[in-house]
């Protein structure tokens, strides 16, 4: 199971959340399909790696299938995480309304400066002194470490939350970071995005200029 | 061109810049893929599409091809960009190092609170008001908006922003935004990567038990 699937099995999550919230309760993965612009062989195929889920004639029942995807991605269980970082970038973080409403819990921010240290974030997550960070992963049984810090400290604050038994570590800080095997390292890159669509931009004027 | 594409050469490009910054001259794409964990058939389809680069026996020329998928992206220019909202998120956005690393320039920030207005980020954007963004749109540019405003403010922000001409946006608000044709919305969900870790736990909890 590569990390692409894992992505996919996130977007029918979110395809499903919407269908449920709009009262439909069956759907065929053709019919997914075509109304979320995603392909329906590759649908089917994802969704047999983790057992029979569609019923013959009727499709998949949408309740069922949102939860058993949310067992697969782990979130039957809320799933608590800490934010290293408590600039605006880890401030947005812990208030970002996704993460709440699938079953994320922001539980603690942590900074190294001082003045910071025992402030809350505007929906109220408190920041933390870093050198309590060891204390707090066992005590909060916290699961995945944000890293939202300068790309100058982000290596020590990495090498901090391994050592505190971390083993799930979302990097937003650019430059590549390391991490010894067994821990599961996940990189943000906020520039993909973008590019993609500087990427239709320089399409549209090229499609312009040779009509 | 689909949007997966689009992001595939992204991830090209900054492969190609680390190698370039290694001092690596040529590679080939089974070499590329190898290194960088990545399908070399996929590489030589993606880049057939726009073109002969590759070189028989020799591979790809490394600065080359960079400058070839710059080109591609619409990074042969500098892409200019407007942040509408400084919150925690906005203020985040706009001193993001890894957008001007790649030639995006951050131009302005906007926001309807009067309290903010003057006022810089840290790395010295200045947040204008909303009402101005219609003027600096033209004056000034803009080929990219980001919205990083709260979700119940998202639309009307994102229709301030096609009624001044703006043809790309980047939305970082939770639930979907409506936007005429011709315009392409870019939604990041910051949910997708946090997932793909709980996926990643909920595996090796699973591995560990039936060991």
């Amino acid at each position: 199971m590569s990390e692409l699937t894992s992505g996919r099995l996130s977007v029918y999550l979110r395809c499903l959340n919407t269908l449920d919230a709009a009262g439909v309760k069956t759907i065929s993965s053709k019919a997914l399909a075509e109304q979320f612009h995603l392909n329906a062989a590759q649908i089917r195929k994802d969704l047999a790696y983790f057992g029979e889920f569609g019923v013959r004639g009727v499709g998949y029942y949408v309740k069922e299938l949102k939860k058993h995807l949310r067992v697969i991605l782990g979130l039957d269980r809320t799933v608590r995480v800490a934010i290293l970082g408590a600039g605006n970038l880890g401030l947005a973080l812990a208030d970002y309304p996704g993460f709440r409403q699938e079953g994320f819990a922001i539980v603690a921010l942590f900074d190294a400066e001082q003045r910071k240290i025992g402030r809350k974030s505007r929906g109220g997550v408190r920041i933390h002194d870093i050198s309590e960070f060891r204390r707090l992963v066992k005590q909060e049984h916290i699961d995945i470490a944000v890293i939202a810090v300068p790309a100058d400290s982000a290596q020590g604050v990495v090498n901090t939350a391994v050592q505190a038994g971390i083993r799930a570590v979302l990097n937003f800080s650019p430059g590549s970071l390391k991490v010894p095997p067994g821990v599961k390292l996940k990189n943000v890159d906020l520039t993909v995005s973008m590019e993609s669509l500087s990427f239709f931009l320089a399409r549209e004027d090229a499609d312009a200029k040779s009509e």
